[in-house]
């Protein structure tokens, strides 16, 4: 049964009491971008109620009454899980219909009128300031589906990939928040990919494609030389938002042989603006893709470390209604985020405090379930029917594409991302 | 002939009038991180000497005399490349024998005391604050040299190859300033690649390597979704240091299929401290590589864009003399980092002031001219001699890696980078 608020939180709501995720807001009439957790259809403004004292019970924040005057989450992040868990557990306990502190909110209106803005008139921003960012490929289906396209079923994965959480270096200046639009790239494409010899024409990208991913902030610090250990890579993950990687396949196809994908990502990474932390997801952790390959010491752990968060995807073309064009699930992963990050330190990679990781297309197994429309469209193949008439294999200018994630039930309450909104755009003419 | 110095330039220092190199420097009695310029055997203090007036001449100073107080360059090279060079004239100005400011410095001994710094006295710091870090492949014959050892002469460089500068986005929080050492990787290896099933091993990576690049500074940002058209791409080039992408050859082999290498690579980047500027290396523009693709029109430029930096390695073992084990050039390249650049940005991916780009090993043709260990030693097959009587295949704990580039002659006055040092620490344990 879900905690009762004394402030009205609709049932339908990602931001229910049992979530309280955190992000960069700004309004109006004060454009500086500041700390906020979404609560119901509103954001608690955290730099004007800790301005205004209302974390006077928090020992961690009254050390550092700004961390939330920041244009980013990192100061808050950097001070760790604990603070994480007992700023959430206090904003939880202020809210509770039962509030033990009626003083400090439930009864100050006009503390309520300061700090309480409703959703639609606050501007989200990119709540972290990301030094590197990283994409792992663990959607254990996504890669199957992909290898199997390009080099059928008996090669389909490489040998290392049941070994390792496989990732590659993303491009961190090309992150953007949900809501910025995306102009479909140009570049060097092979118009006929089997004619020979292969000369490439320049063009935009004929087959623009999303990937549906999950993305984890890192909130610890290692030094350089010195791996986290997987017993300790979960304190280093201040939390989850969903993630679009936009990629232009066209490009991608001519471009990756043999370092991997470049143009055909960098031109931008879209995320979620809320950032759901682990407290919050720890109610739905699962089981993650069966892997039956023995892992090195290094990478063990327990196998209920992904979580149950339901998936979907929408398409709406310029003029008409959105199509939900996928169901897919987080649990759909081979490696949970502790995983990857211990991967990724294990030779010495230092990881620093806003640092993003890319799980990888999301995919099941199932029809319908296929994490990118490469995937679904078998490579430009299949038709996907949109619910307006029109039909899709790739992304056309003046779509919209919209991922959901949500956690748990209406009665327990929500625990869910709200949204990642991308709309795409002409090629930019130069 | 060099314009010759008021102030004592030994002969064989890069740092000649012709060249005023910046970085990033401290002191004992100033442990502040600020900016510098190298002349000779001395750094002089730009923040000091800003402090003191000794801009009042510069109006682009003038305008913020913090400029070099900063503890990155990023604030003065965001300035533009007109700014760069009115400074370095004006430094060059200062310097010379027939100075027209005598009074400023030439003829204030006070102020050389506290602005001319022994460089045996300077602590050198990374020069940049780096957003994002992308490594290129462009030298050809590292490439077409490491395509023979793994897929045959016939098949050496990739359709793509000679169309596009081949690259992929590095790791930016483990590039490290010269002297800094670099602990050897542990990681999934293949003990024995030939052996079926494929199961590796977790161990220190036995194939530890250097490779030998330049790396470039940006220092003009571009829209997202505003490529930079190679006309421009000149304009947005700050200055050249020395790179040395260490490289970890057994993880590398494992874990780089299908998406490139990561964990063989992202342990450490070492650069050279001092930042050459674009218009210091002017006078050495020669030909690049011969192309004889015809490359699409967004990537067409003068052939005579890359440099002649004669460039060359030490190996040093723990205990024993260093010897040079290979002597290239900067010339060595198919694309100029104009070429990489406007390339990099042609989808729209947006650039960053203090982004750092790599060339790729730079390697030339003949025996003794590879720029990495595995070329040299063809994966292990072939022993490189050291002058103390030991041998080497790859790098072993204890070693230093020495990297040197310089340009010009004695007479004109050398414009050279210095040296990028690093030694082998072990595997931290853990």
């Amino acid at each position: 049964m879900a905690s009762q608020s004394w402030f009205p939180i609709p049932k339908s709501s990602h931001f229910s009491l049992a979530n309280i995720p955190f992000g960069i807001i700004s309004t109006a009439t004060n454009e500086v971008p500041r700390a906020g957790v979404a609560i119901g259809d509103h954001a608690l403004d955290l730099a004007a109620f800790s301005a205004q004292n209302g974390f006077s019970s928090v020992s961690s924040i009254q050390k550092d009454l700004t961390v939330f005057a920041h244009h980013t989450l990192n100061p808050f992040a950097a001070l760790g899980r604990p603070v994480h868990r007992q700023v959430r557990r206090f904003v939880q306990d202020l809210l509770r219909i039962d509030t033990p502190f009626p003083e400090i909110l439930k009864n100050n209106k006009q503390l309520q009128a300061e700090c309480l803005i409703p959703l639609n008139e606050v501007k989200m921003h990119l709540p972290m300031q990301i030094g590197d960012y990283t994409d792992f490929f663990v959607g254990k289906n996504h890669a199957y589906n992909c290898g199997v396209m390009f080099r059928g079923p008996d090669n389909a994965l490489q040998p290392n990939y049941t070994h390792l959480p496989v990732g590659y270096h993303g491009r961190a200046s090309s992150i953007v928040v949900s809501g910025t639009p995306i102009h479909r790239p140009k570049g060097q494409i092979l118009a006929n990919p089997n004619a020979e010899p292969k000369v490439p024409t320049f063009s935009p990208s004929k087959r623009l494609d999303f990937e549906l991913e999950l993305g984890a902030f890192v909130c610890r610090e290692n030094k350089m030389g010195e791996p986290i250990p997987i017993s300790e890579a979960g304190d280093s993950i201040f939390g989850l938002v969903l993630m679009n990687d936009w990629s232009a396949r066209d490009i991608q196809m001519w471009e990756s042989a043999p370092l991997g994908p470049f143009n055909a990502k960098n031109f931008g990474t879209s995320i979620s603006p809320w950032v759901v932390l682990m407290d919050a997801l720890e109610p739905f952790r699962t089981l993650s893709i069966q892997n039956d390959t023995e892992l090195l010491p290094y990478l063990r752990e327990e196998k209920n470390n992904v979580f149950d968060i339901r998936l979907e995807v929408d398409l709406a073309p310029e003029s008409g209604p959105a199509t939900t064009i996928l169901h897919s699930n987080g649990k759909n992963l081979l490696f949970s985020f502790s995983q990857m990050l211990t991967h990724h330190s294990v030779g010495g990679c230092p990881m620093r405090v806003g640092d993003l990781l890319g799980s990888g297309t999301i995919s099941g197994t199932e029809d319908g379930s296929q994490g990118c429309l490469l995937e679904r469209s078998k490579n430009g193949k299949d038709i996907i029917k949109l619910s307006g008439g029109l039909d899709r294999t790739f992304l056309e200018d003046g779509d919209t594409v919209t991922l959901r994630g949500v956690c748990g039930t209406e009665e327990d309450g929500l625990v869910g991302f709200g949204q990642c909104i991308g709309r795409v755009l002409p090629t930019m003419s130069s």
